[in-house]
């Protein structure tokens, strides 16, 4: 019944979509993470919370959807050249992540994923859902003999996420100077092969 | 005249400093990052907060007291085995940044970090400040040939710190098994000293 319902009736309208999205985006990046309430964004973009919360469950998701889409958008299609696939992929990455919303919201996820603000699905969670598989692509790209077959891509993809939300958000990681060549340098040699080890 | 006024006045009260720390770990944990306000933490302890104002300029400073002390005590005396050393090392590590208030406090520093809550003093920020140096001492007794003498050791630390953050605070991160294990492994393979380039 339900997709009778949905199939004869009005095409779903992907102006709110887009008008709430934007009006979110300006409110994390002027306003905050805690002034960015379901109220705050029916109230700027003249659209009902009951047609919100028929699209997101939550201002949690709204959220994520502004911050983390971007990912999706990071198309770094996989040249074979590691080192440069790596500084491509990280750099968009880390912009993405740096963009003022992001910047903005990232404490506040982090605080949600805590609390029970939402609960855990860990399918839908968080950037990693995003831009994993592009990395694991990239990796999957680079010539034989430049990756060590024994390393785990999705450990090194959880230190790459760490660092670089450590060198958005924490002061003393952020002040260094060319954080990009420091990411590429460490991914790199977190996927090497091993020397042989000293005897 | 400040000097001398300190020298004939009744000595610090040092209890006072314990006693706030002790109710804002006990706010921080049971009511979060937000609810432990100078004003809550006078009214639970029975300090007046013109006492506390006294002692730290924001609770800012306070919740960093509150979190990262335990990071002096992550005795981890180098015995220049690398490997049991970076374990000892990082399981202290995380297990000071994954206590209850911790948990929940770092988010909301994080936040308060990006905005304006506390103009940014590079040398007192974070967490970097008291572990750092024993991540330093510890890299310096491991045996000659076993470091890359091209590394660069700040990198490798700020990648440990946004690696242990992400996986206390990331839930697709946060989910994988043997944490401290893994953490170890990428960390070596950050210190070793390169294979040859293959040609």
């Amino acid at each position: 019944v339900a997709t009778a319902k949905r199939s004869v009736g009005r095409p779903r309208d992907t102006s709110i979509d887009e008008r709430v999205l934007d009006v979110t985006r300006s409110l994390l990046a002027h306003q905050g993470f805690d002034q960015t309430t379901i109220q705050a964004i029916s109230e700027r973009s003249g659209i009902h919370p009951s047609a919100i919360y028929r699209r997101w469950p939550s201002r949690i998701e709204i959220i994520e959807q502004v911050v983390f889409p971007g990912l999706n958008s990071v198309k770094v299609k996989p040249t074979g050249d590691l080192r440069a696939d790596l500084h491509r992929f990280i750099r968009a990455y880390a912009s993405t992540l740096d963009a003022p919303a992001a910047r903005a919201a990232i404490p506040g996820l982090l605080a949600a994923y805590q609390s029970s603000e939402r609960p855990r699905t860990s399918q839908s969670d968080w950037v990693a859902v995003s831009a994993r598989p592009q990395f694991v692509d990239i990796v999957a790209a680079a010539p034989r003999g430049s990756i060590d077959p024994h390393v785990d891509i999705d450990d090194v993809f959880d230190t790459l996420l760490g660092s670089v939300m450590a060198r958005i958000l924490v002061p003393t990681v952020a002040g260094r100077d060319r954080p990009v060549e420091r990411l590429v340098v460490m991914t790199e040699r977190l996927l090497m092969p091993l020397p042989e080890k000293p005897s």
